[in-house]
């Protein structure tokens, strides 16, 4: 867990809190009724700058993109150009080109060289990215860049999010502050097919992009890929990282200050990470999940990200149903060596306490009303001991209701 | 696909069909309102046997004493006892002693050699085996044996099954004639604690243990292990065949009776997985799946399984949503190397000619209408070539519904 008492949090905090970014965001009607739909953020200065991406062997053309171009300019990135209701996914040679002029449309607009900007898209699969539109909405982002506009920015990113999600935390360290800031919008199991996760890390201290790209692996490995995945991993999942160096602080310079800003970064994340979780349409319960005593923490996360996908699971905990057998049953499909007769499985009471529910394997026999008196809460929390080493991981999800279906089943083309 | 020439159905089939065999149920009190929930199947003499088991690391005690039983003598088999309601599972040492204690009952009161019979419990996960009960309801079926019982057998071990799941064919070798027969129950991503896929195969042809075994396996990885499996694989999945030789043909003897009996068993796996398909409660849709064109079977079978499992790909089939970029992003997350500009994706139209909605990757821009109409059909055949290589694969599956999620939300203890 994090040092939180170290870390400030910015009131209504966002990509544009760390010094010399800027953001605007434009209705291009992708959307309907005016909504906003395009978004714009810039840096001052180049960014060293990173990015996790979709293990999905079907990758969208921004995602291509991006990736290219930070192979090729880790160093020099100045902006990230986003779009919603396009996802621009399954588009063929004319998609990559198409990300291409929209990378173009903002460097041009923001007055920036060629390959600076890097592009995000979310929304349907299999259409094409209307180019024009998406050009003339970067232009009016553009001429509204504010160091106020990131907040906007998230909304316009937002697809079926009921709420936007941003957040910035500032730590002063030896040689000064820094500031790290954010934005995001939902994922996987929760949205359609709007089902990608988008993220945007931000901040204004200085590190190389070879320091940036594990930090933000590590980071992402703890929240933004530790949340509910059902195995329909997006085509176009990205969070991206930049680091602009404007605070004039080097956190790789001391271990106390680059320990600090590592907390700071996954502060961020995962404040992003699990507001993501709690603006599941259709989910009514968020439910942490914590996997004890595994052998080593990819076992631990493994078991923990198989009970969090498994529909029987997700379908009692929205039934408030104490189905300890659902969740012995999961883990022990998750491909990991377990030992039944060590497993112990707990969920925690309202006063913070555990009660167990299973023990060696079998049934501790709590009292039934007591057990479903804690799965009626809206907020669940388990812990599973595999009972075979001390490496742990902490996975989040929500649960599965007949909404979710609802929403999923709409005709959406 | 089978030569379902040669292969003549037996109305009413069921595991009695083959010479030898007789089955009994009873009502031994486990499910409510006197309905069959034990069952028991003897054949006249020792059987070569084999099963096919959960690979879920924790496995329920049946599962656990069939394969010590199997492993210690695979041609000695004279029964299997069955009962519903109570799976026998993580319920530690007391479970396999009550599992054993299951199948002495059964081997007493058939008039049996010790350890000669098998066991299968399906039922809600944690709860102890009501020994006594069981053990009586086998005694009442075992005064019940017949040539008949097969049917009643198949309805003892319903769950949340609406209809029994029995049938048998018959082929005529040059030998002479020889019987194949089954029953199974519902699974998988349908039904909810009692998800367990229950079957039992047998025949009055006589064959090998080291024969029987690789052949079920091969039939079982193209028909039960190829119907939807959501991840939440049961602690109690078993398929056991039984071969007692009553018929006195050998089909190993020569090539073509090798084959033919093979495509007899293949038939009636299939029949029986394609009915729990059909089966799902809350399902709506019956939907194949075909990958071509892969590198290697497995990876085929891999791409399909990761389709069937989709929650995005299950919802939109509910809602008949042509919506196809789900099933390139569901495909291009199953773990397999893919190539997305060589993906093609095609849906049986009702006159059984294929329309494309994706070729190279990219939409192939169908009629929408066209499509939604092909959608909206209650048996859908979907078609994914890779474009990689000459293996292919067949998975069956059914569509995900709000009733789902409903019937497993509701408190099963």
């Amino acid at each position: 867990m994090s040092a939180t008492s170290s870390l400030v949090p910015i009131a209504d905090g966002s990509v544009t809190s760390p010094q010399g970014f800027t953001a605007g965001a434009a209705a291009a009607g992708l959307k309907t009724g005016g909504a906003l739909d395009v978004a714009l953020l810039v840096s001052d200065s180049s960014c060293a700058a990173a990015g996790v991406f979709t293990r999905n062997a079907v990758r969208a053309a921004p995602v291509l993109y991006d990736q290219d171009l930070l192979g090729e300019r880790p160093g020099r990135i100045r902006a990230v150009a986003m779009n919603a209701r396009v996802a621009n996914a399954c588009t063929g040679a004319d998609g990559l080109a198409a990300a291409r002029a929209m990378a173009q449309a903002a460097e041009q607009a923001a007055g920036l060289p060629p390959r600076t900007a890097l592009v995000l898209s979310t929304g349907v699969i299999g259409v094409p990215l209307p180019v024009e539109q998406v050009g003339e909405g970067l232009r009016q982002a553009a001429a509204r860049l504010s160091a106020a506009g990131g907040a906007e920015a998230a909304r316009a990113i937002m697809t079926t999010d009921t709420r936007p999600k941003h957040c910035a935390v500032r730590i002063e360290s030896p040689a000064g502050p820094i500031t790290v800031g954010g934005i995001a919008k939902g994922a996987g199991m929760i949205h359609p097919d709007m089902a990608t996760l988008l993220g945007v890390l931000t901040t204004d201290a200085h590190l190389e992009p070879a320091t940036l790209a594990p930090l933000l692996r590590r980071v992402a490995d703890h929240t933004f890929n530790a949340i509910s995945v059902d195995g329909d991993t997006s085509t176009n999942d990205t969070v991206l990282f930049l680091a602009n160096g404007a605070s004039g602080v080097e956190p790789g310079r001391d271990g106390a200050t680059a320990k600090l800003f590592e907390e700071a970064v996954h502060h961020v994340a995962r404040t992003l990470a699990l507001a993501i979780v709690r603006d599941g349409e259709g989910a009514t319960k968020f439910v942490e999940i914590q996997v004890v005593g595994a052998p080593t923490e990819a076992a631990a996360r493994e078991v923990g990200r198989a009970i969090a996908r498994s529909a029987l699971v997700k379908t009692a905990l929205y039934g408030g149903d104490p189905n300890w057998g659902r969740v012995l049953a999961a883990a022990g499909a998750a491909g990991v060596a377990l030992e039944p007769e060590r497993l112990a499985l707990l969920v925690a009471r309202e006063d913070g306490d555990w009660l167990a529910l299973a023990e060696g394997g079998a049934t501790a026999s709590p009292e039934p009303a007591r057990a479903r008196a804690i799965f009626e809460q809206n907020a669940i929390r388990l812990r599973l001991d595999l009972g075979l080493g001390r490496a742990e991981a902490m996975v989040w999800t929500c649960d599965l209701s007949p909404d979710y279906v609802q929403i999923n089943a709409e005709y959406t083309s």
